[in-house]
């Protein structure tokens, strides 16, 4: 019986403001990026997504970003590795908290937003962060991009790794995503969606735009959860899976100890 | 040979600005209260203060406040306790994530400024600290005033107390500090000062300032860190301390685990 | 043809995070307060907000709050007098830039939240929020509520006030309104409120809880913003005030400069 | 006679923390880079900043920058021109409030650290940054870099510019600013910086590293304010320009309006 990860970014409002609809996303994800509090989530907000992922058994995941709420971390910065390294510590130190505090344990760290894209490309940032979640918790896996930097750097500083496919995005004949500002880039229709995820748990490959097949690896696939399509679109893959016999489990679950990369090795 | 501990509140700076000397601090208390971010201290910051505590063996305290950078935590805020609790929850989990990736631990939480001076005497916040702190790690020792509704709290959550004397301040005949905005409230003089601790080490008393003797529990003594004044006062103290042979160590080591108060009980 | 303002909370998103429906509010609204960033509201949202007032000669006025996004300003905070002061000062200039910018202008200042409800009742605050606003521009409108602390204070720095009733709240048989906390505090039916506020407007007056008749003074009603209900109810209200001959009209054009209260004179 | 006027970064406090010594500061420059919010300066702070400044008779300028206190704003961020725009209305909007409070106006506005760095290369976020002063207040003047994109925008947009030098720095053959991380790009003997900087006045020229003399264009020179060495080499120029009869005042006043760049001409 297949198996397959969904993973969706939550916990992101703060204080009065709210994002996403994270009751209905824990109904359907098994793995929660959570935020940190640097670019979205107080700490009573990111407690709430932390007791409901664990009443639920939802895998918890440190959505590490840069220090920028008012761009909700989706604005470069040109942060030193030292300044990197200790807000990441610090964001996973502070979600590891209130994990223990509900009896709940954090098992991964996914970058967020403009970290993510930087660490998925250049050495420097990648290297900060993995260097940064090994230290705070060598048992933490690193979730990203299949063949990023961020996952290399991850596999070279000692730490496990897992590679995420995005449901709703279209994929280049090179099995990498389709740019947003091109035509097509972002998939809308929910049964489409879904059937390119149940053949990418089943085959190990998505159609890119051109109409080739390619392989495409995956321990999570990535449903965002900011918009009420993103919503629905979660509970289609999910019914889809459901039907066709695909179990959902936390990925990190499914990754032997033996798949720790050895320092230098690239990750994913 | 009687032994005392002496505790600061240091990493107060944020980004580039510095405040206090940590490195002078550190050669010579035995406990540092460090900012986690919320009155003071960005990661990077505090980061360096953790290092230098472990480099020497200080004990590492979080010194959990109010959210508020502008007011450095000591303007009162009026947080309900869902929230009061996460944030504590969120500042210790962050400085126990960097204590852990330099190889240390914290083992103590000391509340900052104005959530110090209400934790002291208003049950409900003297409650959700300390709810907040058994939640997050039980093993933690709440530190604050003898008999304060802070100390009573946390033993009432099941965590063991440290009580805490003021080194530069005048007490009152009934034991208590005397406020700070009457006359004679702040000792200047470093002999006066140093002579009056060892008295409090040996005897377990200070002279109030009508001149009686009043005891005063102590587990360990403040000297406050954001002037040069504090240094060169702390110094003398420690100065005078080994002269006399009173050995200083951190609190949290000469804690016995009997010494937990039951719920219920008042700490200290 | 008598003559009402209505004023909505607007401007209240940050960053990523929305609240409320300013396109549809600036529609049916005369009167605009806008967050200032203290709050809510980032420079962007703002910008936007006031660009939409400006467009539909709704009115500007200035949102001021507590430095609190994460509490959004409902959270009381002990804030000295000086810091208050220069906190206010800012936040108008703040908004007066970015009106001045689309070419609007700044009328009145009304608190926000937690010190709104301090201002009302305490004086010490109330007249810093008063002397800020007479110390940046002093042809600037006090709004708030009839009787209360602030708009004493804001004419006795010479301000001009204003008074406003509360759309969906009921009234004590004293005029005052009935606290949060009670049974029957918040009103919820639109056709219901919307008779109060024609009756408010074309006879003075409001039915108490209790039945009584009371008389309430208003030179504008507020409604809420930041629920779909608070749109549908201030549509009601408005499209009851149109079909009835009440004329909408922003409050700040009909005062009189001789409104202007002389110092040491209770406003409103 | 000849003039020159000095500016200097000031108000760069931020609630309990401190940085330079405005005060001394004050008492030797004409022209005050004044924080704003985003980058440093809490209202209490920047309101004493500007009470010195206008009690001296010393010009104001709007110091705009990256919201970024934890970096100082010395990160660079990639923030939308949109975004960018409104943050600096805001800031400039928030400062002539505190200016106008205290009886004083905002004459020019100066960008700072990375915002600085990047208007000088980057034709974008020059070009935001000179729309929004244009908008909120087309009188002010663009203080910055001869020849840099942030005075060709700001020309371009209308605005009056004005060109700096640095006391400290050495310069190319070119006429540029010899980059920090070369060796001797940092000049620390105030003799030796006040007898270049007289020559700059008086002849309109500076040797540059290769000893070449070298034309340098500058209404105003800038003296850094956040170290104790800064303020005697501040007043090193002080005293020599007084002993060697260079007037000083602010370069505002002495630029005609005829100076104002038609809109397409690079301004500087």
């Amino acid at each position: 019986m297949p198996s397959m990860d969904l993973n969706s970014d939550l916990g992101e409002g703060f204080g009065r403001w709210t994002l996403g609809d994270d009751e209905r996303m824990l109904a359907i994800v098994t793995s929660a990026n959570v935020a940190c509090g640097f670019h979205a989530g107080d700490p009573a907000t990111i407690r709430r997504t932390v007791q409901g992922a664990v009443a639920r058994g939802v895998a918890l995941g440190a959505h590490v970003g840069y220090r920028d709420l008012a761009g909700f971390g989706r604005r470069n910065m040109d942060v030193p590795s030292d300044e990197l390294e200790a807000d990441v510590v610090y964001q996973v130190g502070a979600l590891k908290g209130l994990a223990a505090a509900e009896g709940g344990t954090v098992t991964y760290v996914k970058p967020h937003g403009a970290l993510y894209n930087t660490a998925a490309v250049d050495e420097r940032v990648a290297t900060a962060v993995a260097v940064a979640v090994a230290a705070v918790d060598p048992s933490l896996v690193m979730l990203g991009l299949p063949g990023s930097a961020a996952l290399s750097a991850a596999g070279a500083a000692g730490l496990r790794t897992a590679a995420e496919a995005f449901a709703d995005r279209a994929y280049t004949p090179e099995g990498r995503l389709v740019p947003r500002r091109e035509p097509g880039a972002v998939l809308h229709d929910p049964d489409d969606v879904a059937r390119r995820m149940l053949r990418l748990v089943t085959e190990g490959v998505v159609v890119a735009v051109d109409g080739t097949v390619v392989p495409v690896q995956a321990d999570s696939i990535c449903v965002h959860g900011d918009s009420p399509d993103a919503v629905a679109m979660a509970e289609r893959i999910r019914a889809v899976f459901d039907a066709e016999g695909v179990r959902l489990a936390p990925f990190a679950l499914g990754l032997p100890a033996s798949r720790a990369a050895a320092p230098g090795t690239p990750g994913g």
